[in-house]
């Protein structure tokens, strides 16, 4: 029988969670140490996050810890875009040809409670709150905790350290003042902040359940996400600055409700706390980090948001946070528990998929708040889709690939570049034959 | 009379305690706090850093506190590169055509003592040592000082927080974590160790006294400063890994001094330490820091490798850092004292100064690892400084305009740029020409 490690994972977030389980399933005994309270007991704290939206790779993971069905149940699922423009026209745009492929509206409270349950019901995982990890030795395999409020620290020695603990990792901070790390974090020029649509006095739907909502107005955009209670939570992206629609140009602004009336005509009155809201809720930024690699020593790695943050414009964040883990732990079976290789092999391979997804996920933000208003982009998208029905195996639209298949992010983009140069050389080869089936009309008829 | 403001400086390193001075100069009152103990009673640590070459613009600041003399009086000029090929041969390659335009080589630990002497001479400076700023509440303008040992936090208002804390800076650290602060840290593939050739018997100089000596080989190479006792501080910059020298391939070496003696023939019997030395001193890495800008808030600002790290083979990171320090405070006057529009005029103008010279400094490693040793290029080198002397207003070195003028990096990475566009017009030309010449000369006599 293969032998059992001793891990610890700093942050009991969605990633750190779910890992949880995934090892405890394998026999290895899992400490989980996190800055905040339990949730389980102090309730989530919300108003800073985004909705999730579950597809492929996050079924697949919630899957294999036994939680699939559970969360579907109180997920909702979206098989498309509407888009409502400024004169409040509204359209329908699925994201599948297949009616039965969506992506699925889920709280982010909800989901990390049903995998804290999910994991403190494995008897050899222990989930510690108000204790994080604030510094790791790497050379000797220790992570210092901090006990809440008191200044003495633990001294955790274990097999293998899981940095879990999200964008603004403390076990990177440590890598990153280790020496050697390569790293970089970068902020778009957006910020965002959340608003909310309740339900209606019948408790029912403002608007269309079964979609993501989308607002595009060239350089920025609202979106709306529906909720099991039948609200909808909106997230504005807006510049941070600029003449246009920027949150420095509101901050002048007397009639806030008159501001949003002409820019989203047809959401203000779902609205009735917008004011409030907006004064309230805090701008978040938006962050990208990317490290050279997801390593440091040889037994603590990084996954999720600490090795890759990403914009939230695919929906991808979530997802892909959880194929970390899988990946994961497929590598420390196959190394036969070998830590070392194990977490060699996992960063080699996920570091480029993570760049992929991040690109990807960069390059979907113009898709959503400009190219999706363009009769051309949606004249190629239904005839990527119509292909795709034709062609299954042969055209696979790039939205279809991250949403609906668990293929690496990088095989994504690599197949992509391919299709494009072949799209490239099919329509120069038509126009040549074009140019000589004029020459030749030409010449034939003068 | 203009007001004077109360500033807090971290780190009484080279552009920290030479800041103070300048600063105080203007009527401020200036605190600075460093993490170390007083090097001018515990002896300055060595064994970390590399030799120092002050040239042009850190001259001028050291004038403009009064202090270039007395640091002139201990240093050794270098008017060039003497070069030790693999067969012991050596060449000497002047930096100018001016044997006036010499580089100096400095001891970093005896500047930086004269620099702290003359921020203590001045009354309105204070220097606290073992008292490290940890922290910076960029809101309200106060930055968390550490006391020596003590928990306990002290916490100091001021109207401007500089920091100046070096390549792992923590001001720089407070601001990764306040949002939006874009930052990315990058490692090159080599390592360095610092080695020495002490003075010969008789005290002299075992090399040439008044060069800068390398021993290039390509992918790796060996370099040596004068020191003012007759010694030569050596630094290696070898990969860290890799099948040719690197610190890696070392490792399985039983005969060290067998193994320099392959590489470094000639300089091996002058090193009588070269084991021990080899297998004490540590390997560091070398980083290159780069930031979005280089503030937070409305009074917080970096110089200095805490804003802009970089490689060492420009000998520019002090001279760069001072440069900083005479431009932050020549736009501190230019904005009547207004620190807000000061240092984001700062961070305007320098930004990419840092930028231009952390790629020069880069690109010289190829330079002084591979290049020098090629003819074509010394051939080159000799054209460029014979072009200097015949057009001195008109063609000027890029190694001249770095290391013997203050013009900003930026405008000397311009010019290179312009250049390099007006002697490809040119080469195009003339091969025209020449074409047309052949082409004449066959129709000719054909």
């Amino acid at each position: 029988m293969s032998r059992q490690l001793e891990i610890t994972i700093a942050g009991a977030g969605l990633a750190g969670s779910l890992l949880a389980s995934l090892l405890a399933d394998r026999g290895h005994r899992v400490r989980v140490f996190e800055r905040r309270p339990d949730p389980r007991r102090s309730g989530f704290l919300g108003g800073r996050s985004i909705n999730l939206a579950l597809s492929a790779r996050g079924l697949e993971a919630l899957e294999a810890i036994g939680i699939r069905d559970e969360v579907m149940q109180n997920a909702i699922p979206m098989q498309g875009r509407i888009m409502h423009d400024a004169n409040s026209q509204t359209s329908f745009h699925p994201y599948s040809a297949n009616p039965d492929e969506a992506i699925n509206s889920v709280s982010r409270g909800d989901l990390n409670i049903r995998l804290l349950d999910a994991a403190a019901s494995r008897p050899n995982v222990s989930l510690h709150f108000q204790e994080p990890v604030v510094d790791v030795d790497f050379a000797s395999g220790i992570a210092h905790v901090q006990h809440d409020h008191d200044e003495d620290l633990k001294h955790v020695k274990s097999d293998l350290i899981v940095g879990a603990d999200g964008a603004y990792s403390a076990v990177r901070g440590a890598m990153q003042s280790a020496g050697g790390f390569g790293f970089r974090q970068q902020y778009i020029s957006h910020g965002y902040k959340e608003l909310v649509i309740p339900p209606q006095p019948d408790g029912g739907f403002a608007l269309e359940k079964n979609a993501l909502h989308i607002w595009p107005r060239g350089a920025s955009m609202m979106i709306a996400l529906p909720n099991a209670d039948g609200s909808f939570t909106c997230t504005l992206f807006w510049p941070w600055e600029g003449p246009g629609t920027s949150f420095e140009s509101l901050e002048d602004v007397e009639d806030l409700v008159g501001y949003f009336r002409g820019i989203y005509p047809d959401a203000v009155d779902l609205m009735p706390t917008l004011e409030e809201d907006y004064r309230e809720n805090p701008i978040g930024h938006l962050v990208m980090i990317s490290c050279e690699r997801w390593t440091c020593g040889h037994s603590a790695v990084l996954l999720g948001d600490a090795a890759h943050a990403i914009v939230p414009f695919f929906g991808q964040g979530m997802n892909a946070a959880f194929q970390d883990c899988i990946v994961l732990d497929r590598h420390l079976e196959a190394a036969d528990r070998d830590v070392r290789t194990a977490i060699a092999a996992f960063s080699a391979e996920q570091k480029p998929n993570g760049d992929a997804i991040s690109q990807l996920s960069l390059e979907n933000f113009l898709v959503m708040r400009d190219k999706v208003s363009s009769p051309w982009f949606r004249f190629r998208e239904r005839l990527a889709k119509w292909l795709h029905l034709v062609l299954p195996r042969h055209v696979q639209p790039v939205y279809n690939l991250v949403s609906f298949s668990t293929t690496p992010y990088r095989d994504i983009v690599e197949k992509r570049a391919r299709h494009r140069r072949a799209m490239q050389a099919l329509v120069t080869a038509m126009l040549g034959l074009g140019a000589l089936a004029i020459a030749f009309l030409v010449g034939t008829f003068v």
